[in-house]
């Protein structure tokens, strides 16, 4: 066969060679995150995983599939790719945590109209970054060039996580009552939601850019910091308490905020009560709100409000969770309870005693 | 609260009421492939799944994620986003096939900028028709809206399978020795690559359209039938042969064509021989290679050249594994033998009876 020097793939776009180069790269910083159970190298046609079922009576695969958002045009603003994998994991770890599960194995997907290698060698040293720290093998991936298909520079990650719990542990908000404690633990920021809002409102209506400060905050944060603060797992310090009669139910609160998130663990028959004030909002949050002139009710839709997982717990083990969860280090706040109701989350303004003021 | 027509995150791009109407359907179509594994129902923060594994020595669980390429640019030109769904899910499904596993769950993800609720449900649609046809369960997914990141009528699909083997019936190669006979399972067409090189070909330089002809086929094949063509799943008429001890491997032929995906699955010191001539290369590819002027080398790279997957048999087992294939409805060629090499694929022209002539 003659040889030439042109790749006529390589004309159409698609550089399959330099593209190899960024896997051996892309195989080394998975193989940081292999666990016991991974039983194929990354490269073969599916990723194999053998799960430690011992001690499990009945166990329960949780999988759950998630992107980043447009938090990847700020990272493309900011020229930095490697955290946002750190991103998709740990609201991937959050998505099965709040059911009950703790993580197996991570799969991720880049697609790029070209996939310069150092981009795709950033991105999954976040992502590798993420499983490492929620001890969860990166066990395989794919990457597409899809050249005129994507716009010069932007590069999609999508993530797919697969974890186990053992059937009678798992969390489906069936055992949530009446009386119930919500616990809010922090957010760091906007975690993967609200960016195509904040940027809008920051970029577009303030022309601001990444390296200014927030305008009106008096924290002095730069807008960059704020926008790529990492979204935060939780699995450390809940992990422990998955299985605790008196946890009742765990609510991620992602894209559709408190206000559709807390819902989704709610039996029929009953709602929430959330008591603004009881947590501090985060400052930007209200910039954002006052300079973007948008309703209280869309922000806590939008946003998480300063809120990244509410625990759902029953009275009388309030105290020990609470406890438990201070001693692991991870702040909790009791920002609201479960009343009868219609499914909704009610937003008390705390104006009056008895919450007649309460809005919805 | 006051409350206001417009809702500022639609302004900034994102409808939350359009997307969940097409999420309602996207549930019910969701439902008409769960099987009895399914705990869940979709909209949970994770899916749960619990495998069936009575009868597993020591269950293997086999993920692999998968995008459908440029394909997805010509479902755009031809107003229909139906199919590509399927095509990714028999992209997955034949991938963990070659390891020996059948399928348990999938999930999908899907990006755009704005995400018209018909077009999410069209795609969804072929997400399900593959799921059930292939008997695994669509428990999950995301949809995302990144308005500015995809340009208007771009969608991305991505999906991610896992399924389960017992360890002892695990395909990894190891058994694949030299005289193994490779079976070659006819494709229907590109499957899911080579899609950048083949529109490039068939609509920048000969200015087609979809309607047309391919030009100097005798077969006249519209360019729209050839490059839709459906992603054939491999599942049913292999899967009664995993554990057969005389199948030694299998290898999907995706990206890299038959030059990159056989060597997979070759332990050291071994190589193959591909016989041409010994299948029929369906007429498209030779009209791309002939009308794009490609290497015959660049053609076995980027397309599968006829060849969806290649079963590597023991020619002891040759006989019976061609009868069960046939009885199966599954044609399956000799297209070449595992020789003493370097794990590359050699091309055999068949111009004398020794082979001298090969090619690489």
């Amino acid at each position: 066969m003659r040889e030439k020097e042109r790749s006529a793939y390589s004309a159409a776009g698609v550089d399959i060679e330099a593209q190899n180069l960024g896997l051996r790269e892309v195989r080394k910083l998975a193989q940081t995150t292999f666990t016991p159970g991974v039983l194929s190298d990354i490269g073969s046609f599916g990723a194999l995983f053998r799960p430690d079922l011992s001690g499990m009576a009945d166990p329960v695969l949780v999988a759950s599939a998630d992107g980043v958002g447009t938090k990847l045009a700020v990272a493309k603003m900011a020229g930095d790719f490697s955290t946002v994998g750190r991103d998709l994991v740990n609201h991937c770890v959050n998505d099965i945590l709040v059911q009950g599960a703790t993580p197996l194995f991570f799969l991720d997907y880049v697609g790029a109209g070209v996939l310069e290698p150092a981009k795709l060698v950033d991105l999954v040293r976040g992502v590798a970054d993420g499983c490492r720290e929620n001890g969860c093998a990166l066990i395989g991936g794919e990457t597409a060039e899809m050249p005129g298909f994507y716009q010069a520079g932007d590069y999609e990650l999508v993530g797919f996580i697969v974890g186990v719990a053992d059937r009678a542990k798992v969390l489906d908000g069936s055992r949530v009552a009446s009386g119930d404690v919500l616990l809010g633990l922090p957010s760091a920021g906007m975690h993967t939601n609200g960016y195509s809002l904040a940027r809008r409102i920051l970029f577009d209506e303030l022309g601001l850019k990444l390296k200014d400060r927030i305008p009106g905050s008096t924290e002095k944060l730069r807008v960059g910091d704020w926008l790529l603060a990492p979204h935060l797992s939780y699995l450390k310090p809940v992990a422990p308490l998955l299985g605790h009669p008196g946890l009742h139910a765990l609510a991620h609160i992602t894209g559709g905020g408190l206000s559709d998130n807390v819902p989704r663990v709610l039996p029929a028959g009953l709602a929430v009560e959330i008591r603004l004030g009881s947590w501090e909002i985060p400052e930007p949050f209200r910039v954002l709100q006052d300079k973007g002139d948008i309703e209280l009710e869309e922000m806590f839709r939008v946003f998480n409000m300063g809120i990244g997982m509410v625990a759902v717990v029953a009275p009388a083990a309030l105290a020990e969770i609470s406890h438990r969860l201070s001693e692991a280090g991870q702040r909790a706040l009791p920002i609201g309870r479960v009343v009868a109701g219609e499914g909704r989350v009610v937003y008390d303004l705390g104006l009056l005693p008895n919450g007649e003021e309460a809005i919805s």
